[in-house]
């Protein structure tokens, strides 16, 4: 599936009209931002549930896919600039700020939004009416007042609510995973939004425990940053114990929510495996 | 029309699901950014060019128009960034940055950005295709290679090409009015470039001379921007004389490259009072 993700995105990431002159420190800073990938992990969840909903437009699932991993890119350039969380690495290299300076930061981050749309809308000619459906579910989940800008919004006010702030921050991006899915392959969104909240949740208290316990050869990115910028963690809240039993309980809820569809336990399989995984390398972080 | 904008823009500024908590700041920056607004320049072509091509479905040109608005005040705020412009003031007030701090700034631009995709979105039930091609055309001139982010990206480059970078840096968002004019009264886009180009070519030069020629006061904007930045400015290739018979030879061709539609006579009209005001602006800006 990883081959798959690469080549959607490789071909979706400029899909507008080629133009003979282009400022080429921005071109170098976009696909900078998106190459080498992570683990790639917000596409692989939409394209796996589109495949256990019989991914009938295999066009427009690459399409999706392609848009949710460029705005999660998007978010992380922007997320590291000085004004955020001044990050020094990501993903085992220097952050798109400090590779190309803060202004072409900006402009990438913008760029790869505004592409991630138009991905999209190119896709339309396959279904109009699926495609609109992605574009506001991509949209409520990365914009405000419910998607990652409200989420890193919450870091700026004095009284956070901290189920609006992971559910927006970190969760967001899932939901809009699982439920794009479903709508790439023409199916009902609404039943797949508590995969998709589980598994992000999952996701923060993972991370929460990758910003304690590992250092930053190992996470790929600047660690201990929840501290230093005394934002709220899963450890704080439960200690290192609770925290991981807490996110034991919750793995075990996102495998019991998958709707019935025709791929559920091959589906159900793979978020098992991811599960371990996860739980493998929070105790792997230990040791380090 | 600039009570129809105001309001369409309110409508579609948070089109999206309300919820119950969100963060206060960044909802006040997005408004701040958005309320009062400039002149509304781009959103008035656009529904300019649509009523002269009968307006049959004004809730696609509302929402279309809100899009481009969103857009161009997204790109303001994130212009204005101390990685930019550092501007201290935009439309007589402190600039985005200097009221809500850097993060929200960079926070309002994202989500301005999404936004101006959902609420085209939003749009879609009353015509599929036009919203797909409308998003195609806005994310077209906002992007990569060819819009305003192309366009702040020339000025990272050391060898500008100047007639890529004004056309995406200016002419970009007034092409894009142009044209969404047309595709939201259902009319084919082609033949509306050239206006849109002329346009925005003529918007360049007047800026300039404001730049050159205006206090921060009058313009209520930081001016001098060009030269403390080293900038490409058409009064340094021109000469002030050279510069101003420029902008008039464009606005000539700007109004005999109207193309043939129901309201012809009406749109000619409306772009040479536009043009006598840019012309009589420039004029009493010299005694300034």
């Amino acid at each position: 599936m990883i081959s798959r993700i690469e080549e959607a995105i490789q071909k979706n990431l400029c899909s507008s009209s080629i133009v003979d002159k282009f400022p080429e420190s921005l071109r170098s800073a976009i696909e900078y931002s998106v190459f080498p990938g992570g683990a790639r992990i917000r596409p692989t969840i939409l394209m796996s549930v589109a495949k256990a909903c019989d991914d009938d437009i295999p066009d427009i699932t690459d399409a999706a896919a392609s848009a949710l991993e460029m705005i999660h890119c998007a978010s992380l350039v922007h997320d590291d600039l000085p004004c955020f969380d001044n990050g020094d690495t990501r993903r085992g290299k220097p952050t798109v700020h400090k590779a190309y300076g803060e202004n072409t930061a900006v402009l990438a981050g913008d760029s790869l939004i505004i592409n991630a749309f138009s991905c999209l809308a190119l896709a339309s000619r396959h279904s109009h009416s699926r495609v609109a459906n992605l574009t506001l579910c991509l949209s409520k989940f990365s914009g405000f007042p419910n998607g990652i800008c409200a989420g890193q919004g919450w870091e700026n006010e004095l009284n956070i609510d901290l189920k609006s702030y992971h559910m927006s921050k970190t969760g967001a991006l899932f939901i809009a995973a699982t439920q794009m899915g479903a709508i790439s392959a023409g199916h009902d969104p609404d039943p797949w939004f508590e995969l998709g909240a589980r598994i992000g949740e999952a996701f923060q208290v993972a991370d929460d425990l990758i910003d304690v316990l590992s250092d930053d050869k190992n996470s790929g990115k600047s660690v201990g940053q929840d501290e230093k910028n005394n934002r709220p963690n899963a450890i704080r809240e439960f200690g290192l114990e609770g925290a991981k039993r807490h996110l034991q309980d919750i793995l075990a809820g996102a495998i019991s929510s998958i709707p019935s569809c025709p791929g559920e336990g091959e589906l159900a399989q793979l978020v098992k495996m991811q599960a371990a995984k996860m739980m493998e390398i929070n105790e792997s972080k230990i040791i380090v």
